[in-house]
């Protein structure tokens, strides 16, 4: 074995140095260009066009930068924008928190969708919600849900509700009809506040040959920042559009925009729909 | 398939009554003592010492309430107190963040320690960092680091460095002296924020028997928060300390414990180490 | 780094040393009664009642052994019994091969369904299908499908056909009336030929406290044993009924028994319905 | 929810049709060319070359197609050729199996890797094995092995061993010298049969864009098909070369090989070195 050790050593220096090549070379363009090139050598060719867009705070509070998206291998992917994080009698509305918030996002994305919708970039929306028997509802979130909601909770209807709290199947738990999906899109259902530890996001994901996620919904801090999370452990490019997203708190909303843009974009980037939609535009696609 | 419809909307029906019932059951309990039992219908009869330790802001922003623990089935999870995220030379030390709020925890945490080892409460601790070849870094996280090192990110070392950042087997990417573990505790190797999803923590915890975590360690809107995620998503009970955290950012840390007592605790529970402390030797353990 | 070693291989030298006289002490007692007992240091005390099932060519071909299961933490799981793969006109039916041998094992697994309704071990039904948009099947699983079906593949309706094949909502796809869940049973909905990769079963036996996992259905080389390796690998004790299984090809079936039972049960164990049935019974469960 | 259902339906019937007609288009190309073409609508332009490889029994036994793999995308996978597999007083040889079968792939594995290394195909090496405290190893898989080994299992050194069975870092534990990894390759470290549950594997072949994976190494009916299956679920192209491979029982060996082609491949595809190897130069790679 020391002599594999020693075999093993060597291979992996060079293996480190290999990589810190690509690294190097991506570093040098950006300080002249500050522009995060899309990296052909990684996934090929781009498929689609390259669209330019501006990521703010990158990579300090303070400065701006560009990334580059090939249209074809990227999907814009609403989170959770259903009646019951942003309609009447759903499940926020039932815990008492302002609707105003979570519903905000609600023209910006349709915006952004309005310019998107017959190119080649992917359309994803999420649902979370539980089994009518509730047995992919972990006990503990069903039993806060209850506390929180005064003896109302996930798999219950509220009074003067309209249907079974997070549940799937009733209409509080479908997508609000401004943001419904269209012909060619996709939907996600998962019961968690993530969606890579059981869904069948990867096959999606897989299957459509995406490497950029432009992200919306809500709740920013909640669904958002944990699907953001774990797509970016998985390696995938993650920018937010920011007005494109709400949450329950105002600070908790812009606590999660900031903490994204830590350490050089910890979680990916932050732009808005505005840019979004000027940068494809820009790139030919409408 | 009518015939089979018809016939699962009714098996539907009964499995959500049948788990409602035991939500109910434990509400009804939490109404008049405010504290949320173990589940021994769930997960058997203790088998340790009952903890019943305090959490603060549930099920609202101003109300304390209980959650009990079977110290057999609880771990407490030291999150990342690594050189590289809170000791001199290290990677967060590169990156130009103060040490003083990520070396904070380590006195509460070894507080934390000295009470439970010795006792049946399982220890783990995580480590973030990539083999040297960085064959599991994603190349946009080591890109970022570099550009927010100024040319000095993952895998390389600092000047002035005692290794290369965020790698395996370097002293920057071991565990504070003041913290290493000792025999019997557990350390999971991790390439992400998060762990859940590539490490063997599923079956650590699995071996272990674990249903509750008892979570510290740093940065508290990083790492530690997507563990918790995480493990909130896959049904564990999660419980975290809030002195034995502690992030980058003096805002996002704040906003990240708000987060999670959102929503009845939508994450989990928030405590510190002397509730837990104090629950720990009240349970006799110690 | 160094002190750290050395006092890291020293933990880890007593995590063995623990880890092993468990292993040690279970393993004299298999020497000596031929059984492997249901590990209570690990899981807690049994929650039902002991079920002691004999395993057939353990730990070698030709030997007998006994497994203990405590009931209320097994689950009986009836895999893909859908007509689909057992069922006229159904996926497997067009692909060509005789049925008789994946609609074999529906008597047994009703036999056994017959004798555990109604006592604390849960039942666990998959089924194997896909959105009706494909978009959570992969290009070269359904493309294959097309290509053996002389272009009739998944999500498309044979001739004669009563729907679309593998999709989910479809006659075909739902389980054969024989063995039709009954109320407080469960479904896992999964698109692969596993389960753990993306389904919410990980959530569901977590939730149930499932630790033994008793396995039947179609079949036996595919989804089957998929899925036994699967759960294999995160540690759940898992024990085939090789009478409630069947394949498409009776090499492939007997190869697949036998397989399970290499290296002392290199996927764990099995037995067979009368055995079981025996067992639940001297349990006093029914 | 109704007229979101009606659209819901529509949007579904729309995808599936979108989808279908790239499956359509690939049959029509197959029927004609008995060639699975490189899917570049899904993946992009090929980045390196076309290798056109050979492979058995497809669609149905006795008829040979070909399958296109763009060498830039493609990695040849070489699994657990470990001396704890296929060498002496490693843990298959302790276990009283014949180390003829498992040891026969050597030279076909070798010929292979003279014959791609310096191509732009890339080589992944696996290995199973735990961590020396055991923590990551379910406790039925070690009793199973200390039963079986009379005593001595995962963890212990056997009677005249190199170090202690199936435990990363002992001699027994690495890669036999013959295919030990050389620089630029890549090393899974795995703690299961398989290795998409909790390895790192996910992010190494999406780090690399790998669409194809082209496999070998030991045992067949374990490790291989479990690594093999699980791929295949997450959309891989899995082609087994058949005489890279072996296992501990002949029957079991063949019966792996057959079990893969049923169903028009139901886990991918088998060919062998030579056609391979042949592919490869045909493409001009070497």
């Amino acid at each position: 074995m020391q002599k594999g050790m020693r075999k093993y050593e060597e291979f992996l220096n060079r293996g480190r140095e290999n990589f810190l090549k690509k690294v190097e070379d991506a570093y040098e363009e950006f300080k002249e260009t500050k522009t995060i090139r899309f990296p052909a050598w990684q996934y090929g060719e781009p498929k689609g066009k390259i669209i330019k867009l501006e990521v703010e705070d990158t990579p300090k509070f303070g400065q701006n930068a560009f990334i580059e998206l090939d249209s074809a291998r990227t999907a814009f992917i609403s989170i959770d924008m259903q009646t019951d994080f942003a309609g009447e009698k759903g499940y926020v509305d039932v815990m008492g928190y302002d609707l105003a918030a979570t519903s905000a996002p609600i023209k910006p994305i349709k915006n952004v969708l309005d310019t998107i919708r017959g190119t080649d970039i992917k359309v994803v929306h999420t649902r979370e919600g539980h089994l009518p028997d509730l047995s992919d509802a972990p006990f503990n979130k069903v039993l806060r849900s209850k506390i929180i909601g005064h003896g109302v909770g996930i798999g219950e209807t509220p009074e003067g509700g309209i249907g079974k709290l997070l549940t799937r199947g009733e209409p509080n738990w479908d997508i609000v009809d401004e943001l419904y999906p269209i012909e060619g899109e996709y939907i996600v259902d998962k019961e968690g506040k993530g969606a890579f530890t059981m869904s069948n996001i990867h096959l999606l994901l897989k299957n459509l040959g995406v490497t950029h996620l432009v992200i919306s919904g809500i709740t920013t801090d909640v669904c958002v920042h944990t699907i953001m999370r774990e797509a970016n452990d998985y390696g995938y490019w993650c920018i937010l559009l920011k007005d494109c997203t709400g949450a329950t708190d105002e600070e908790n909303y812009k606590s999660a925009i900031k903490s994204i843009k830590m350490q050089g974009g910890v979680f990916g980037n932050v732009s808005d729909s505005e840019r979004f939609i000027k940068a494809v535009k820009e790139a030919g696609l409408k």
